[in-house]
């Protein structure tokens, strides 16, 4: 059996009409042999109204009760859905994250997946069906509904392609691939036919949105090949991430910026140390870590902590909070061990006028940390600086 | 620990300013000395909206999804009013159907309850914790989800009452208890102080919407005395359900009309065996039989039936359907078996210009069956030559 996992992401389930298209394009692959499984998103902007909705009622909600009532807008999508690709005339059957098998840690609002035990879905795909699961959710071995923080679809198809063997896993959006840049921030940014699974993660990780972090990491370790199109567009486009030998490393794949970061810093061993504790507490997602012996400095993504505004009352006591920050990075074949190249973001960034925060590299990108409200200006002047 | 169930409908719980004022009231039952088991419905017309959204798909979907997809509704308020009490420093916590041990069996879109386990929901009472629960739901032995039909919630919340040996049950809406008639049909209709088990059992499996007819049923047989009160009305109002050695029984305790309602009529005692294993196939809720060797008539209502169309598809080779017919019911006590009353009702009937149907009774019920646009001015009539 020939498997295939697809995931479509929540504008491409935004209204009952899409639902029909996406149902026809699943049905298209269906038709060419192969057994399918789908991974929706909740609808259009449902995960975000939502939240609304909890924050109208408590500023920072239980994490538990917030997955609970998250992982409703998966469920909805993908009730839907297998209901329009039965009227298509295909059996189809939808499964939630804790029927698919995708066991997680507890880590409440932002899970992660810890095995996958895809026999449900065998049996189904066996049976002819075509298998529309759930993204972003999964089950505790506390039998606790879980969800895996933004982007979490991505991460369940690709753990399932994995977990099943697929031939290779379709990531649909209404962006139609992975681009040097932001289009929106950078005019000039170009449609990546391919990219490492190294560089994408880099990229990813630091601000590109087109795929999650967790998704690239996971592809990476099972090797599986990752298609980022565009749902309604052409069929054989878009982005194809996979093993470096397969696609070849880019001098610079791309520019990646980011918004919303905070940094923690905190002066002496002692109050590192209360830090660290704190963070770990909190859950906080380390996007960077830098100490020397006098300061500790930790930077995460808001967008990481739903939980915020409770987060931020128990951190004031022991660390400085500053928020407002935002970081660049550029990631491109052995472009962090390049001091030639990290020397030139530098002056880049000082030939704008951006002030840089700190800097920070690893072997395939150099991050360079500002204001939030300098993080376009720096991106436009790297992708000029590195890819035009 | 002395429990109570309380179960809020959906209008109680429409949006968030609402969703706190039920926190509120729950809270403060709590702060009476009581555990407090909640059971919530979908926010206002979730359900309805995501049947709408289904049917824009298909016009006949599989119960399973449908089930899929209506169970959202109530993981999303439940999640809502958990969050709203712990915002009052109160410890609350949400469980799912399957969670609060609601076992059913596996009729999707109108299971039955078979039995309830509700050890986590006793856990977490006993950890000093308010529990809420989602209504209108549980999980098959086969480990799907379902979904109880319309009034679902009321089940839930008498199920657990029941299993909980609850000190009282409280179904909240917004209807400030059990009236006489609809208030909206008789403008004379008066609100019922109190009344047996058996004859609301009576007045809810025809028509009378304020509490369903699986709830009084659960309630009966578990002797578990129900409140209907409204949510934000006089918190000690409503309308008392119990035995009858508590309550009496009234000589005519109400009148309620039903419209939507379907009448299949087969010819031949071979084709009445054919219309039953059809009706059995289709797993259609009757409301009534009657047959002699010529003639069979099986009535029931689409408010039963999610998925007519393709019901009704499969049922017109075999026998003949009639739709848009109506009843109108009146219960007291022994009125079926009172041949006097039950000849007034059809000289009332002919004195409104009313044709009948058909008409059948029970010890504490008659039923007129009628016209579907003929159920208001019937009602009106029976109201006035019997209740005033």
């Amino acid at each position: 059996m020939r498997v295939v996992v697809q995931k479509y992401g929540g504008s491409s389930v935004a209204d009952t009409e899409k639902i029909k298209k996406v149902a026809a394009r699943v049905v298209e692959t269906r038709k060419r042999g192969l057994a399918v499984v789908v991974v929706v998103s909740a609808m259009g902007k449902t995960t975000d109204q939502l939240l609304a909705r909890a924050r109208e009622i408590s500023p920072s909600p239980s994490r538990r009760e917030l997955d609970m009532l998250l992982s409703c807008g998966e469920r909805t999508s993908m009730a839907l859905l297998s209901m329009a690709v039965s009227e298509l005339g295909y059996q189809a059957i939808s499964l939630t994250g804790s029927q698919s098998g995708i066991l997680t840690n507890d880590r409440h609002s932002g899970a992660r997946i810890i095995e996958v035990r895809p026999f449900r879905v065998q049996d189904e795909l066996e049976a002819g069906r075509i298998v529309i699961v759930a993204g972003f959710q999964g089950v505790s071995y506390k039998r606790e509904v879980t969800t895996l923080g933004r982007g979490g679809s991505d991460t369940t198809a690709v753990a399932l392609a994995g977990a099943l063997g697929a031939e290779y896993c379709e990531i649909c959006s209404d962006v139609d691939g992975v681009y040097t840049a932001d289009p929106r921030v950078v005019d000039s940014a170009e449609l990546l036919k391919s990219i490492s699974h190294e560089a994408m993660l880099e990229l990813a990780a630091h601000g590109a949105k087109v795929l999650h972090a967790e998704c690239i990491e996971f592809a990476r370790k099972s090797q599986v090949a990752l298609y980022a199109r565009a749902t309604f567009g052409d069929a054989a486009g878009g982005t194809r991430i996979d093993r470096p030998e397969e696609v070849g490393e880019l001098d610079v794949a791309g520019v990646a910026g980011t918004k919303q970061l905070v940094r923690l810093r905190a002066s002496g061993e002692r109050s590192m140390d209360r830090m660290l504790a704190a963070a770990a507490e909190a859950s906080l997602p380390v996007l960077h870590l830098d100490a020397d012996h006098e300061i500790a400095d930790l930077w995460f993504s808001l967008s990481d902590v739903p939980d915020w505004a409770s987060v931020r009352e128990q951190l004031l006591d022991q660390v400085q909070v500053e928020e407002g920050c935002g970081a660049v990075s550029v990631a491109g074949d052995f472009f962090g061990r390049n001091a030639a190249k990290l020397a030139k973001t530098r002056s880049v960034a000082a030939g704008v006028g951006v002030r840089l925060k700190a800097m920070a590299t690893s072997p395939l990108r150099a991050t360079l940390f500002c204001a939030e409200e300098d993080v376009d200006t720096l991106t436009q002047a790297l992708h000029r600086a590195f890819r035009e």
